[in-house]
């Protein structure tokens, strides 16, 4: 059946009770490709009737579906004309994105993968709609963890003030990647618990009564508890009431009668509408079901064991060292601690977590304020150890300016996925973060080369005193062994790792484990072009304070300088390099190389976005070859 | 009585029936201080009472009082040793902060001047208190306008879960700078017009009792509207109860005996407390009452008639010109609306909002949901302006990268302030822009020389159908005639303004109405010193896509280039253009003139901290003869 769907209107079409059966081929098309390919199992899974609900009650591109986050995007994938070769290469190179995006299809309302965005999109959308008088509909389907975050809440304040017509699906499955916290999570979890029939129902209950067999339908009261299907509840929630939002539910978000009367009701609602919608993370997959975790976002595994096919592991993954280390530094510190946005297993604070829960930390999707909350410890004490992935440490830049720059605390904030995330694309790289925070006065930003030096610069940071950021990429690490006390760094200062045999000539610096093999490719190659005269190769370490000393030393001799770096260009370490010979009125010549001005995508590896953008081993050696060809002059 | 207390035991050790006339002296030292210095005169004001009420009740430093924004904390710098010739030249050079800072007292805190960061770092300084098995009560002082900012409701989020013990004072005036806007705010006002008294007030009630003659002091009901005295409210609050808080109030803020009562009960409860206090912004001076938005923050004043006492204008200010442009380009393109954070007249927004109302939206200050809201609006055909403070603009920068740049959305930023806030200091001053956003694809980033030029670049950005950002300092544009229809700029084209007289040997790139007047006392200056050779002086316009052209061309020639710009030096406009030359393989020398790697505080003026950080004229002629004698040799 679903090879048939071209469309939504294939979608509209097909009758009431095949619709099941559509949600079962979806559920295996899901399956079947995430197995293979990886992605977002859990939380596509879970919203398979909802999507098909959204496309039976509304017609895309007409009507906008905004998708927060938008990893549970899949089913409207496959429901809007992007099935076939397309979706077997789910999240690969020339494959669909694992997210939505304008540019992928008219279908994809707005673009998304971090958390918290699409109720101010969708009222964007909507305010649109109704300066320019259409009469289109705007829904944002947001999770119960996204819900909490900022933004959200900021665009839950404006809504009412800004539209009369807007419908809001609270996607509410109890977890983000991990297990949800806060008010707001115990809240609705008490609103399932003792679900409140009120006066302001009538109208509704009017409404279904209309319905043929609707009045049956009708229960004041929870509907999964009992396990019953079509069945309607009509609670009531004061915290949305009180945002000016009409409460719909909960309702049993894997019952397809139940959610298109619902999404009915609200279709034709003339003030905006929550509509709280619980589902089951993983649904249709026992294994994603029992580890809701593990199967957010997955690498392949077997769909009938639930086991992972990890491909093997020649070291552990940087975030792994991570853990580890800050487990032992705190245990040795009482005043370390950690905090998370709601990532404890993608970043390994789990480790901290089991080991020493009391100094651990899980804010929910909150980036601003983890990092205010950091400093506030930091101004008592502590040495907080905020750590949030490089991409989404973007949304606290303020803060880590404002709050802990600024005040010059010692929060040590350490970027994961600073780098590529290549499967996951554009939305997920950590391309930025040290063109954004780079100028930030009392910032300390370092990378390491491998996992030891990982343990040395966590060392160095939580004995700084001030403020420090440490970057380090997605992936597996360097393999090296981790010595058991983690040595202090001197700050600023740079590590040559090979004095080179060609007096000084050419001078890589390269920042960090990603760029470290590339850097020393680069040398190889140099030196057999060059009938074995080698290059100095530089592991700077320090990108601020970076070390000045050694740069202005190599440059007496140097006829050229070569920066590696797994960041934009712009503003990067390439450019603190730049800044650092300039200030101190050098003029040796600098081939940068890092990620160019345009937005990188997704792709099956690494090493198919570096030959898309010209970073290939190859195109990088000819570069820089030219370049001393152009010297040489 | 306020010169003898030298800090909060002396306000404790006053009889209670001294209070009223402490603060009105307080009030008598604000006026007579801001009247003279300019400054927060409306927020000061509303809280004389309310802080009085937190020294009599805590004891800092013991104890932290957290101010949110922190531009209510005259009375408190005042009842703690900051009296004298400190607070005489309260903003001023050698004076103290207009706001708080962990480096001027011990009674602060934390620092704080960007709105909403007071709970999350309350938070921090509970959990650090709890983790320690301290006893210090925290105190955090919320406006109703901050408690609306996203990292706000995180921390609301948070606090229930992080501590039992943490005092949220609620200081509700219906004002941020302007009227607040949005569903909190409708629901604070509703909860003033309908208190309800319930069960869960009981045990207030019992407390209150004790007190002596206390029981006289109980209704359940508004206090201030009926204008009695010494009466306590006991109302409640579904949203803040959801989110575990105990909601106290509301209160009078301006009752001595209510507040203390008040607050001696939150201090004893063994749950997180809101406390909500209705203040009336600017209490005291009746100017001030009457036109709460032009007394939030101003100029020097005459005390008795509430005239301002402006310096006398050469030129209309930046965002006068902005502001004006935007509602003539908006009369002509409906598509073109403008969006502001809470800051209408700050941005001069509000003239769009009197002449096209309906093509204009405040959105509170969410500056998060401004700018994805804006990324919906212009997927569907709009134009949008969100016009934003540079260094207010910090906390949008990843739904600049995720929401717009990366959807290529022709949304159009206007910054306000970017450059130097001199008597606000280190929180205002807006010198990271370019560096935070520099790396994201897709933006063109100006400055425009002068008011003309800021209109012609408003037209190109609005032409372009993608992302543009346009920066522009506080206070007075150039005085230049504006056109009556702007033109539209070639992009990434710099304008060369002085082809000068020495054969292109020193070339002068500028950007911006700050930077070019100190541009062109450097040229000169250079002139007179070479013997009337004038270099070239170049209006940049673009700091992306920057000029490369035009520097590759000139740098055939050149043997100094020197940019200058105001904004740190750190991955600015000057990186961009030594980044561009290093990439065309030009080794010219260049001297950057910006500003350096520290903070900059508070001053008197522009010049003063110019002076204070090396960038006197003379300083930077110094710089730039000493880099062309270096050259000669």
């Amino acid at each position: 059946m679903l090879e048939k769907i071209s469309g939504p209107d294939d979608v509209k079409k097909l009758p009431s009770e095949k619709l099941p059966e559509l949600a079962r081929e979806l559920r295996e098309r899901i399956i079947g490709v995430t197995s293979k390919n990886g992605g977002h199992v859990g939380p596509n899974l879970g919203v398979v009737e909802l999507t098909i609900a959204l496309h039976r009650v509304f017609s895309t591109p007409r009507d906008s579906i905004v998708f927060d986050v938008s990893h549970q995007c899949y089913a409207h994938k496959l429901l809007t004309g992007r099935n076939g070769e397309a979706f077997d290469a789910l999240r690969k190179t020339g494959g669909v994105s694992g997210f939505c995006s304008r540019r992928e299809s008219p279908h994809d309302a707005f673009g998304c993968g971090h958390a918290g965005t699409a109720l101010s999109a969708a009222l964007g959308i909507a305010a649109a709609r109704d300066l320019s008088g259409g009469d289109g509909h705007v829904v944002a389907v947001v999770g119960d963890a996204a819900i909490t975050n900022g933004a959200t809440l900021e665009a839950l304040n404006n809504i009412a003030a800004h539209t009369k017509r807007l419908i809001v699906v609270l996607n509410d499955n109890e977890w983000s990647i991990d297990r949800n916290v806060g008010a707001v999570a115990e809240y609705l979890n008490k609103l399932i618990m003792t679900p409140v029939y009120n006066e302001a129902t009538r109208g509704m209950r009017k409404f279904f009564e209309k319905i043929p067999g609707g009045a049956h339908l009708i229960r004041a009261g929870s509907a999964w508890k009992q396990e019953k299907k079509n069945v309607l509840s009509l609670g009531s929630s004061p915290l949305f009431e009180n945002f000016k939002l009409r409460y719909l539910g909960p309702a049993d978000g894997h019952d397809l009668g139940a959610l298109i009367s619902y999404l009915e009701f609200a279709k034709k609602a003339d003030r905006p509408i929550l509509l709280h919608v619980r589902t089951t993370k993983g649904k249709g997959l026992p294994a994603a079901i029992a580890n809701p975790e593990k199967f957010h976002g997955c690498a392949p595994f077997d769909p009938a064991t639930g086991e992972l096919r990890l491909a093997k592991k020649n070291a552990p993954a940087w975030q792994e060292c991570f853990g580890k280390t800050l487990v032992k530094l705190a245990r040795a510190d009482e005043k370390i601690v950690g905090i998370t946005a709601a990532m404890p297993s993608g970043t390994s604070l789990n480790l901290l977590k089991q080991a020493l829960p009391k100094q651990y930390f899980d804010v929910g999707i909150a980036e601003g304020h983890a990092v205010i909350f950091a400093a506030g410890l930091a101004s008592k004490g502590f040495k907080p150890c905020v750590a949030i992935y490089s991409s989404f440490m973007q949304r606290a830049a303020d803060m880590v300016m404002h709050d802990v720059c600024l005040q010059n605390l010692p929060v040590v904030f350490c970027l994961d996925r600073a780098g590529l995330s290549p499967q996951d694309g554009a939305t997920h790289h950590g391309l930025y973060d040290m063109a954004m925070l780079r100028a930030l006065p009392n910032l300390v930003i370092m990378q390491p080369k491998d996992e030891d030096e990982l343990a040395d610069m966590m060392a160095t940071a939580f004995a700084l005193g001030a403020p420090a950021l440490i970057r380090y990429p997605r992936g597996e690490a360097a393999g090296v062994p981790v010595k058991d006390v983690p040595a202090t760094l001197p700050v600023g200062r740079a590590e040559v790792l090979d004095a080179g045999t060609d007096d000084g000539e050419v001078c890589i610096w390269a920042l960090g484990g990603a760029a470290m093999p590339v850097a020393k490719t680069l040398a190889a190659r140099l030196a057999r072009e060059r009938g074995g005269r080698a290059p100095t190769l530089v592991n700077a370490r320090f990108c601020k304070p970076i070390d000045a000393e050694l740069l202005a030393e190599q440059a007496k001799r140097a006829r050229l300088f070569v920066t590696v770096e797994n960041h934009a260009l712009a503003g990067g370490f390439g450019s603190a390099v730049l800044e650092t010979l300039s200030d101190a009125g050098i003029g040796v010549p600098v081939v940068r190389i890092g990620w160019p001005d345009v937005f990188v995508g997704h792709a099956s590896n690494a090493a198919d976005l570096r030959e898309r953008h010209g970073l290939s081993d190859e195109a990088i050696a000819a570069r820089v070859l030219g370049a001393l060809a152009r010297q040489a002059r």
